[in-house]
């Protein structure tokens, strides 16, 4: 017989974290939140560091669920597309030295191991701007460009989710998330330029969506804009073409 | 203050598990190892469903290095491609009846709740084919189109695994880890037809490739065929162009 030491009684502690990306005319921004310090007194001198909105799942909940219900309570988002992207499992991801008054300040344990299950989501900030809820300290829309030193591992994760986006962007009809209800093919081009780091022809490029049945061009023209106003288009995901 | 139920003192484990993809001129095939029965007399009434390799991770190993821990122990697999593409966490996940005996054979808590974190890996059969390490009961190649009911979830695992490499074959440059180090392009052809499952026109594909400075042709011939022999091509990913 084969033994060998598993972790079935071990402790292991699995999380959520959400890489929130918001776009509008201004550019690509990620939701992030204060941690929350306890109200006990104990956490006076415990510095808050900025940090993915997320939280360890809860015993019969799927990960999904989790991601979900943990962007709710920490941010007031809900109903945005989510995607699962990695899992982090570093072992020592959460024992930096940083990290370490904060976890001790929430959890009895906080040398545990905690694996987390990353998601990223889309939002645009055109149609939408959420509102903090009352349980986080804070939540703010952070240009990509601006992010700060993050807690734990989250820098390494909101990296890996932009990466994500980047390479689903065309193939997974993701843009769509990011832009209004109804949008210009200047505003589709931009953000294309933004996530893919690159130029196109202006000419090419509408050529190529003319094409793309599942971009519908609208009766309709921009409102209250100083230039000539250009053509509204939306998204009609039943159109897309194999 | 905000209390809830948090995980921290519930049990919950944490396993890896692989999906990985063989190919040769035959097809494509996915590895798979029957359970291994305890050999203490207790196993003899349990029947022995096949599955992907995978087990628990060790309480302070990182989760690649588990994937290829437990595909060396269990099927003497080692150096190949692997990607995490996505972690299962529905609750129920190990607690169908079908499951049940097996598990309960194994551990004292078989209910316990078990995420796990799934990998694909890639070989190219011709060059390489993987002998069962005795821990296994016993491991086998099994062609795509003939995939048993699997133990647990297993057999959403492998869908969403070969989903996985549909996906990434092309933007990720992945189709030469299954091809052997010396190909032809009908092999290529062959292995995109196949993922992709459409038909490429022979001419167009090969006038595609010609513009991959990474598909480099060989001064090189193929040996001991019945046909005219094709000429052989080698990747060189130094030549990767954006």
């Amino acid at each position: 017989m084969y033994f060998r030491f598993m972790m079935e009684h071990d402790a292991l502690h699995i999380s959520v974290d959400c890489v929130i990306f918001g776009y509008d005319d201004n550019g690509l921004k990620v939701l992030l939140i204060n941690q929350q310090l306890p109200n006990n007194g104990l956490g006076l001198d415990i510095k808050s560091q900025p940090q993915l909105p997320g939280d360890l799942i809860l015993i019969n909940e799927g990960l999904l669920e989790a991601a979900k219900r943990v962007l709710l309570e920490l941010t007031q988002l809900n109903g945005i597309y989510l995607k699962q992207f990695h899992a982090f499992g570093d072992p020592t991801r959460v024992q930096d030295a940083k990290d370490r008054a904060w976890l001790q300040s929430l959890r009895t344990l906080p040398d545990q191991r905690v694996i987390t299950v990353a998601y990223f989501g889309l939002v645009s900030l055109q149609d939408f701007s959420p509102k903090p809820a009352s349980f986080a300290g804070s939540v703010h829309w952070v240009d990509l460009n601006d992010i700060p030193a993050l807690a734990f591992d989250h820098n390494e994760i909101l990296s890996s989710g932009f990466e994500a986006l980047r390479e689903q962007l065309e193939s997974h009809h993701i843009s769509f998330e990011l832009l209004p209800k109804k949008f210009t093919l200047s505003q589709l081009q931009a953000l294309y330029e933004l996530v893919l780091d690159k130029k196109f022809d202006k000419r090419n490029f509408r050529k190529n969506v003319k094409r793309m049945p599942h971009v519908v061009p609208l009766n309709e023209k921009q409102k209250g804009v100083m230039h000539k106003p250009a053509q509204l288009f939306s998204f009609n995901p039943n159109e897309i073409s194999e």
